[in-house]
């Protein structure tokens, strides 16, 4: 099968891959019908991240069950399914108490690579959630949203406690942020501060529920918000970029008692303890528990609740994903659909 | 009136200090009942933190109101009161989130000095809670220990989420970590595993409902912790110490998707971004918001469903403050009750 390597930094190329098979069997192979490009695959992409030889690449995908394990219950050929990018069991305890990301089964899907034709999903049964029926063409991509982006600024949205009358900040305009936005409205926000200062990304925000944009970073960000907030800070802040700068913007945004929900991948950050004790914030994150949320973003998708596939503003087809990491790495595209 | 001063590290001696008076129609002054030295005061003691000229010294309270200003409403001379480290308005938007420890007009006790025989209380109907009527003197420890120790370990506790069927670990054998053991019993928690190698420390913590004693630190407690919990981790962590290896040994006895509670003041602590990331855990401390539990804690006390002035294992009149401090800086006593 055709499917995206990266042999070095800025060096990512379509390649013939080995056709994935059956290797436990609690395995699924699947048939990618969409995937796309993350904002964290442009780590290793940048040179940030080292790359060790040539890497499949890819975490996000959905597609449609071409063979299905001998210990596969729930699923059968197909049907079409959205994973996350990490298989789950979704019976440990941990799974159980909605953190399927650290399931004490996890295993990363980056590492099998699913900008390609096909991908072997481990633990079928836990990671994949199927739709009723196949869906029609037009929420395929707000579907792949579903496996990463949404799923993930959602999971931002939840850890900061969002609820109805609260006001909440969004550090980040990449895609997760911006769906942060999206989810913070679902969930029932007053007041969505989005922090941007790239037009086109304010405007989206705006679009998908931000009712205020700050273009400040860093303290000045922070000072912004608690202008807005009557000296205090926000009930919220999402954090979705993971640099040192963007964590202190989120903490500092954040009056006392409220939460940060962080999920920028932490590159390089080292938070300092005296101050985060007298900032009495929650802090909470992480790699986000996609699968806890899958059903019910499915279920809001396929009733046309939210279009969170806005985010694509670049589709091409799997032949020109050297184009599709290029122009996200120039910030010409938020974020880039694959068709294999 | 007399009041404790400390002059230099390891120098604390009772001076005669001014009569405290009432300088704002909501300040109160109170007759001190009792009051006690805290681990914090240790800090300056010991010369950890700068000590510049002489300061009062003493936070933890429990006290006769004396006068009460004009604009105090719900307090008159004769009362028995408690208060906390924080005077606080309880009427402001972060009060009443349950952070009156970041209070818009929060005042640090520990800045006015309650070992001393009298103090005046800011914002008294704010901070103060007073008994029903006048206390039984079997009460006072109790109450006492209510207005920072107790209040700091039920906090960290309910900061870690302890709930009925929960596995909760504590790091920190002083008196906020063996009252936070109690918070974790009256809260439900299953089992309670309590990080001590002084012999009688285990012994306390046991009385006070730890079902299970870890010698180990550090990634050695961690581990043990993991062992008895399955490799998974605890539910909770309580943090009571505020040094780096205790916060890492919190953060690495939890679990994913678990509740690490801080309360130890935090001292040259820097939290590594990307472990804290893939932790998974829900962060959550700071100064101890002791006033929301205050109604709560003195009921729990006047009925006799906890005893927590167990932890003051010495006693002594105020004017030997010198030898209170000596002892808890020789690890001779957990926690020192002064009586004016």
């Amino acid at each position: 099968m055709r499917g995206a390597v990266l042999h070095a930094p800025g060096d990512v190329r379509l390649d013939t891959r080995d056709d994935p098979r059956i290797e436990h069997p609690t395995d699924a192979i699947i048939r990618i019908a969409a995937t796309c490009v993350c904002g964290s695959d442009l780590w290793p992409y940048r040179g940030i991240e080292a790359v060790d030889g040539p890497a499949p690449m890819g975490h996000e995908y959905v597609g449609i069950i071409e063979e299905a394990g001998t210990d596969v219950t729930t699923l059968k050929p197909g049907q079409f399914v959205v994973g996350s990018f990490f298989a789950s069991d979704n019976t440990c305890e941990i799974c159980q108490a909605g953190y399927p990301s650290r399931c004490v089964h996890a295993e990363l899907m980056g590492a099998i690579g699913t900008q390609a034709e096909y991908a072997r999903i481990p633990l079928a049964d836990g990671t994949l959630v199927a739709t009723p029926a196949m869906p029609d063409e037009k929420f395929v991509p707000s579907l792949l949203a579903a496996s990463d982006v949404l799923g993930t600024g959602w999971f931002a949205a939840v850890a900061a406690a969002v609820a109805p009358g609260k006001t909440v900040a969004v550090v980040g305009d990449g895609a997760v942020g911006l769906l942060g936005v999206l989810a913070a409205r679902e969930l029932g926000a007053e007041r969505i501060i989005a922090f941007s200062r790239h037009e086109s990304r304010q405007k989206l925000a705006r679009e998908l529920g931000a009712t205020d944009v700050v273009t400040e970073r860093g303290d000045d960000g922070a000072a912004r918000v608690k202008d807005l907030t009557g000296g205090l800070g926000a009930h919220g802040v999402i954090e979705a970029v993971g640099t040192q700068e963007s964590m202190m913007q989120a903490i500092r945004s954040t009056r006392p008692g409220g939460h940060v929900g962080y999920v920028g991948v932490s590159h390089d950050v080292t938070l300092p303890g005296d101050e985060l004790f007298f900032s009495a914030v929650h802090l909470h994150g992480g790699p986000a528990p996609v699968r806890r949320f899958l059903p019910d973003l499915i279920d809001r998708i396929l009733t046309g609740a939210i279009d969170p596939g806005t985010v694509f503003d670049l589709t091409l087809p799997l032949d020109q994903v050297a184009e599709g990491y290029k122009a996200m790495d120039e910030r010409r595209a938020i974020k880039t659909l694959l068709q294999p």
